[in-house]
């Protein structure tokens, strides 16, 4: 239908200027302050050689400058292309060559991490620029139109540029919207990274519903809890680390009434978790999501998180999902592959034809996850792509660091799979085959320099050989079987 | 996008199949408990030939059963053709005609406004039909779909048919979400016919955000009261003349903290109710919407209902306006004819190419309607299509009228205008030039056989000529003013 939106924030802000948009610790912005903002800031771009369909990177922390920047590249028509700070230097460097990013909008703080190669915009310096550029606004956005890029990695080691289109975007706040109600009053604490598409969906979420962000640059638990017990904040979004560590500071405090919804990614919510949110008034909606989904697309109710422990709940209102096995749909409680449909899906991996091409069969993606649908309708994920480690809310691809480790001299074959660790959830173990003995300290060092800090293996065994199979495949489900007798012993 | 939507019920029952779907006065449904009703009728209409694509008439009263019609002739694939009850046999013809309906489905009583030329499908025998037919529901709607056609008339004096695509109902239940918020225990009193978008609307919004509809089969303001007070009904839908009996009826009683909108369509709030509705806790939302924009496409919140008294308010979300004149968009308090455009507008009328094409300029739909924006963005409808005359909430066409009064013997000339009514809002009111003394029981009893009842003429006076142009247009302002100073004497 070649559907079209009117331009978001300014639709937004046509409609109620004098709501609060975002409340960050030092400044409160309306929709119509921050509106006028990004003007400002969509002049100062356009003055800095910024071009509509130019890949433009965005290499910020969480602050109102990242929000305003963000929507001053869609009000230009740039894409923008939003890179985790933790990475080092080289990942960095090939996410925006891969990109094809002409330049890149960083903190100052942050500007040491990007080569020569590519245009540097430090946002701190930007504030002094008043120019007289003629600007020509996107008026409308269209839903087939990439607003955003974000890598992921997945089995090949390197990552690829997950397209996020505007319709994509849209649905999924609707969807969420269809889900978990929308309260005028509402509040969205957002403290997961903003480069995340568990943090950038919140900015989205906020125009779309006309309701207010309370932004922090980093998770700090007693912070969180100030601001939900004074604040007026109504929703949270969460890994399951951060509400462990939320539960812990409130001690014997309870959440205020209006406190609604405590949206928790990364994996089930272990049941103990569970209860202890429930003696406090804390409502949990568990969810499944991924780059992919444009956020979750599987969300589990708090009316059904004690009978249904371990799931991740029904789909959005909008997306579809299905367990196939061999190309055949399964029967309910039959393990498979997770197969989900809907608006909120990418259209495809950018300058990525073959993967785009096997991550779908007939508008059906591929999650790669392993599970199965209960009798009624519930999904429960087994296995996150087989090797996903999710470590404190990051998705570590084990291939990714495995292609770091075999570049290391003396390595001859290496393997890495997540283990289970009590502050991030899980962490990388790794699993190395060397020709002469090399130094522990001096390996890690070289990973540190090439891959981002939660990346880099907490732990290294030494073996003979790696399990593979006929086809040389690496069995990670034996090297795990391993750890496990291991840690039994 | 080409986006499709999982069939709305069928979704709806699997994520939450036990919430209320619907309460009339003697049952009440869960999603799941309709869901299942409905494929029942989906066999039944099967069993009864129809097919995918088929146009097919609904002529029925308010009830659950017409709700299960609606919903089963989605399943089937069929398209709606909402038939008003009201209308003479001669009219209806006229519709079923022109729409090439294969078949009506109707309650018994109304089976009598039929001919013959159209298969008749009783409702009230089909409960008996146990078939075992197999079916295949259909899976999933295509937001370019026609789902609906509604029959409105317009300046031309016939009636055309409006396309509602799936996609537009989709947007009118989202766009209205972002405005009034989605509250889990929202339950939508539906009392306005559900052959009328205003009605229909509701049933959309049901199925999508989830949420109860408590139905009755006409309005009655001391029973509707009565839900709000006693029911945990939240929402409303009313005209103006509704509104104005229910107050009435409420003596000095309150509604409850929980209830939250009164959505009210069909022309401004007049000042003294907007005061008493205040004082009783009853939040107006004042809309501007028309069978073309899929129901509400314009809202005054309730913070501004005494601010900008006889305002519209803003575009939902999705919507844009403008004021246009001469081809050139007005500046700000200057007036013209309302463009509007948006996901919720129809995509044209059935079989009418030409009138589709006027209505239309790069995607914006011309209303019709006169009016001017202010400063602030609130849009003020300063005359409904220059002769539309809104009686009760029903849209009345002089054109029409006046087609009907012209096929009577020795009228030669006739002219339709609005008079205000303090029942109605407005009634028509007919001026006649005749060859010969006319008998006025005789000219009425002729047009209650070719006219709905709300449509015959409450007060006629004969002229020796009508106001007309040099072109010989019908000068119906002058018949406006011949009214005022014949009032004022």
């Amino acid at each position: 239908m070649n559907e079209t939106f009117p331009n978001w924030l300014k639709q937004r802000a046509n409609l109620t200027p004098n709501r609060l948009a975002v409340k960050a610790e030092n400044e409160e912005l309306t929709f119509d302050e921050l509106y006028k903002r990004v003007q400002n800031r969509v002049k100062q771009l356009i003055s800095h050689g910024v071009k509509r369909d130019d890949h433009i990177g965005v290499l910020m922390k969480n602050s109102v400058d990242m929000i305003e920047v963000i929507h001053a590249l869609f009000s230009v028509g740039a894409i923008a292309v939003l890179l985790n700070h933790r990475l080092t230097n080289q990942e960095l460097a090939f996410q925006l060559s891969d990109a094809e990013a002409v330049s890149v909008i960083c903190h100052e703080e942050l500007a040491g991490k990007l080569g020569e190669k590519v245009n540097v915009i430090v946002v701190d310096h930007l504030k002094e620029i008043e120019s007289p550029v003629y600007i020509e606004e996107i008026e409308e956005f269209k839903a087939d139109q990439v607003a955003t890029i974000m890598y992921t990695s997945g089995t090949t080691g390197y990552p690829k540029g997950v397209l996020q289109t505007f319709g994509n975007h849209w649905s999924s706040a609707i969807g969420s919207a269809l889900n978990l109600g929308i309260v005028q009053e509402d509040r969205w604490l957002l403290a997961v990274p903003l480069f995340h598409i568990s943090g950038l969906s919140i900015l989205f979420r906020s125009v779309i519903y006309g309701i207010g962000i309370v932004l922090f640059e980093r998770f700090d638990a007693k912070k969180m809890n100030r601001a939900i017990l004074e604040d007026g904040v109504t929703i949270v979004s969460v890994v399951t680390t951060m509400l462990n560590q939320m539960l812990v500071d409130l001690g014997h405090n309870k959440y205020p009434e209006s406190f609604r919804c405590m949206l928790a990614g990364g994996g089930p919510v272990p049941k103990d978790l569970l209860e202890k949110s429930l003696t406090k008034q804390i409502p949990v909606f568990q969810t499944y999501g991924m780059t992919e989904t444009s956020s979750q697309i599987v969300t589990l109710s708090p009316e059904y998180s004690m009978k249904k422990v371990g799931s991740a709940g029904k789909p959005l209102f909008l997306c579809q999902m299905k367990i196939m096995q061999n190309g055949r749909e399964c029967s309910p409680f039959e393990e498979g592959e997770i197969f989900v449909k809907g608006p909120t899906i990418t259209k495809g991996y950018w300058k990525r034809e073959e993967a785009t091409k096997n991550g779908f069969t007939n508008g059906w993606f591929h999650t790669g996850d392993q599970g199965y649908i209960d009798n009624h309708g519930f999904l429960y994920v087994l296995d996150r792509r087989s090797d996903l480690i999710i470590s404190g809310g990051e998705n570590v691809y084990p291939a990714e660091i495995e292609n770091v480790l075999l570049s290391y001299p003396a390595v001859q074959d290496a393997g890495v799979v997540g283990i289970e660790d009590k502050k991030w959830g899980q962490v990388p173990y790794a699993f190395l085959v060397t020709t002469e003995k090399i130094d522990r300290e001096d390996l890690l060092a070289y990973c540190q320099e090439r891959l981002a800090k939660y990346k880099v293996p907490h732990h290294i065994t030494f073996l003979e050989e790696l399990p593979r199979n006929a086809s040389n495949k690496l069995l990670r489900k034996d090297l795990r079987k391993y750890l496990e007798k291991g840690m039994s012993k």
